[in-house]
């Protein structure tokens, strides 16, 4: 692999996204991409007493679902990047606890599944024959931690996002026929003053820009190079400011950009606010539909940007604005 | 690279650890090690209003510290490894947000200063030419956070171990005079049933005899090959725990094996039960110590092995048990 300008890494023997698994909550089960993900489950709970346990069984049967679809036997990955959204990302350290395998938790909030698959495409390049990939979140555990408890039923600002109760995992092998990843841009920490923990969208969104320019600047690209270019979860709102920021700067990417966020809900019948949100957003939107798409060549070309607001729910009530990130991956087939 | 047995990844040209950085805090100046840091705090708070802006604080300035030594260029270090204890690691994204270097978040809770070494030695292997890699903990925010506030000036248990209030940071460069990165041994998660989290050396010491026994059988090495077997932090009775599952492999490593929690501070006069811990331990005691011990040749060869606790404090409260991870790191000049 080498260097590409100031921030892209390009991979001389790309490695192959092999295989894909996901599954999703009850919401997600009702939204228009219901019928890409490998489960729905029926209630919040999937048999468990927490929703914390319910995220862990999430991650845990998602992961065993991708090693199983791939054919690939457990002792023949090399190591598993993971992470969260719960506090010290113990729902990937839980649900992964008896893979035994070599284990990396990884945290970059609701960026982490795009961090995985760079760092996992490094080390399929340099080293692994095989890496483990996998993000979860939860709507109940996330809504409790980060804001408040369901069971007060608090009122949701018109700006908020709709955690995703759903996990995606991928299987990246050294050498295959594609999809493949051909290069990554690890995006960089961008604060541009937002507060609002409520508007993750708009903290989001320069991060986000901030990202593909960079990309595009690197590789030579420009927008139309891809069929599509995809954010993790702006949603609507921070959809709508990337646009903005991008003709600011001098990009026209209307046309072929959409959000993960987006995508997995329906704006009208389903009432998310701004859209969908979370680790498990752009882990279950790739591994579910945006993968099969690629395989059956419906997209040759994407540009994947998982975004991440890099703060919690103390350093909101401590004053803190939000830092964010985004990292993006190019898939090619 | 190329990996050696299960677990194991040899670098065919060594990253150099070219400079490290350490800033502790008051009891941390205390100890047997004060004279090693590049900085020792006079209080808790360095002038912040909080405890977690205090350990950005921290961090940032330890991450500027090993820059400014180091001589390198901000702008010619490919990219950054941090993470911390605090919820979302706060810590890393806030001191660190200015940095303007991709930024790759990792949490392996006290592991985490080596599980950074490693992926950022396989990165300097592989396409970087720099590489930042930082951890950072804080009593006070960790008891608050963890366990209880201060403010009820709660008892600790005789096998509670005090959380460093501390940065260690280092910068890899692919090409230097050394000391060299020679291997890894990225560890599996492993959970033997423990739930005091009171008792993180019983829970994490299991985890660190399985890596050390791997990286012994995938390299061929015994426990003497190395001048020093150093643990992140398992503390008094961790070690003890450690020593006693190694004689029962039938591994002898009570010669040459410490920990950085035993290091840091002095057992009579500082009364900090078990010993220290965070990933602020590892990263001072090695950033501080062990790193100008490898430069000035009093040692040559260590094996530096950081040990986590994967859970958090409501993991506990819903009975779960403790999954522990290690990661270990050969260094040789």
């Amino acid at each position: 692999m080498k260097k590409l300008g100031s921030q892209t890494i390009q991979f001389d023997s790309p490695p192959t996204i092999l295989e894909c698994a996901s599954i999703v909550g009850p919401k997600e089960a009702q939204g228009p991409l219901a019928k890409y993900f490998d489960k729905t489950l029926d209630d919040e709970f999937w048999g468990e007493k927490t929703w914390e346990k319910a995220e862990s069984k999430i991650i845990k049967e998602t992961v065993n679902t991708v090693i199983s679809k791939s054919g690939v036997p457990l002792n023949q990955v090399d190591c598993c990047f993971a992470g969260d959204l719960l506090n010290q990302c113990i729902s990937s350290s839980f649900g992964l606890r008896e893979l035994n395998i070599p284990f990396f938790g990884i945290f970059g909030a609701c960026s982490t599944f795009v961090e995985a698959l760079t760092l996992g495409s490094i080390c399929a390049e340099s080293f692994a024959n095989n890496v483990l990939c996998a993000t979860s979140s939860h709507f109940c555990s996330a809504e409790k931690q980060f804001r408040f408890p369901l069971e007060l039923g608090n009122q949701r600002p018109p700006t908020s996002q709709w955690t995703v109760t759903g996990s995606g995992a991928a299987l990246l092998t050294k050498s295959g026929s594609g999809p493949f990843v051909t290069t990554v841009t690890p995006g960089k920490i961008v604060d541009m003053g937002i507060k609002d923990a409520n508007n993750m969208g708009a903290a989001m969104a320069p991060a986000f820009v901030n990202t593909v320019i960079a990309h595009f600047t690197d590789t030579g690209r420009s927008p139309n190079y891809y069929d599509a270019i995809i954010s993790g979860d702006l949603g609507h709102i921070g959809k709508d400011i990337a646009v903005d920021i991008f003709r600011s700067q001098g990009y026209n990417v209307k046309s072929n950009y959409n959000d993960c966020g987006i995508l997995i809900f329906d704006k009208k019948s389903q009432d998310t606010h701004s859209g969908g949100s979370g680790c498990g957003c752009c882990a279950s939107v790739f591994s579910g539909y945006l993968f099969k798409e690629l395989k059956e060549h419906k997209l040759k070309k994407i540009l994947l940007v998982a975004t991440g607001a890099l703060m919690n729910s103390m350093s909101a009530q401590q004053g803190e604005t939000i830092p964010s990130i985004a990292h993006a991956i190019s898939i090619e087939v």
